[in-house]
């Protein structure tokens, strides 16, 4: 039986990569994406046009309001700063224990679907700087789910699966070019215009950009 | 400053001894309840008496739909299981990833609130076989804060306090009857009757009425 995997599908560069390399190692894709408060409507869109495009399942979109608790830039009337990304920190953009909270859930659907992985698309090394996205806390969460779940108990399953963690975001634009991937369909930005236009000076827009520049690759996004 | 602590309190009796317990130690408490689709709102219900009896916050209310993913004789019509308590197995009543859903949400609270410590009533002697109770959890989900959160990989905290993780349900009942806790109006039964009576043949009933026995305290559950 074709394995089946849960993928944390954001509508981002990185997460439309992540499931492309999924789907090229043949498993059976469950995307799962978040409305968790966001300021911008467009990561869902995007979500949905990738796995679209994908000819993947359309994502599952779980409900949770993280605004609850407030204290990010990413779901509070915060700034977005811009042009200042390799500042000393984790920035304000960094959403309190957000992973954490996507990958439980994305663990008790991979355990509901019996899915033998989860795939997300973190990146250690051209990222923001959240301490969520590097290899000791993947190796921590693994533990969490092989003590404290009943698949985890019993078959060591899901496990997370990390394909980007350690590439450059160059690497990453080359493999998913490689694999099919439409980048005009993405979102990235953390501040974008009315019409979803990217601003092109956010930590993630400047990353973004960057890495087709290396990568010798089109940028195909739409620039504010 | 007085430390802050998120407890989390699904107003039973475990969670209902926890919040005198952290009262006792003399922390600010923020009691943390969830909706999470389960079948008895009397749950919630006894969540908010408890606060209110012990004189702290009233529980903030985070909401996230668990029947989505189905699969659990808590969220789901899937009969709960009556007179097996130690039965071999993690039971049906498992909802999955549900205590590190739970912790997950209140790490992310604990950091917007600059709370030092969460806290949570689980338990490894008279439990029903959850995994998510046992203290190898604990230390992984411990694990996952240092190395993915910013409060964790700045200061270390939140520390996650499990006071009863070690304790016979009797002992439990002994500690908070001397706190003053009013047993009277937590909640327990995973199956109550339409009135909010007990079942009294549930795991979770089962294992409190004998805790009382052995405790030689009075029982005031009102059964079916």
């Amino acid at each position: 039986m074709t394995t089946r995997a849960v993928v944390l599908l954001s509508g981002g560069l990185d997460s439309a990569t992540t499931l492309a390399m999924a789907k090229a190692e043949g498993r059976d894709l469950f995307p799962l994406s978040f409305a968790y408060g966001q300021r911008h409507q467009s990561e869902l869109d995007a979500a949905r046009r990738v796995a679209a495009s994908q000819g993947v399942r359309e994502p599952v979109v779980f409900e949770l309001d993280l605004r609850l608790f407030g204290g990010s830039a990413l779901t509070a009337e915060i700034d977005v700063p811009k042009d200042s990304v390799g500042d000393e920190g984790i920035p304000v953009t960094y959403v309190p224990a957000r992973n954490t909270i996507f990958l439980s859930i994305a663990v008790g659907y991979a355990e509901v679907l019996g899915a033998g992985e989860i795939w997300i698309g973190v990146n250690a090394v051209d990222f923001s700087g959240y301490p969520d996205c590097r290899p000791a806390y993947v190796e921590a969460f693994q533990r969490v789910i092989a003590t404290g779940t009943k698949s985890g108990v019993e078959t060591g399953r899901p496990l997370i699966r990390a394909p980007l963690i350690d590439l450059t975001k160059a690497a990453i634009i080359r493999r998913g070019t490689e694999l099919g991937v439409d980048y005009g369909i993405t979102h990235s930005c953390y501040d974008p215009g009315p019409a979803g236009a990217a601003c092109g000076h956010c930590d993630s827009c400047i990353l973004r950009r960057r890495g087709f520049e290396e990568a010798g690759v089109a940028d195909p996004t739409r620039y504010a």
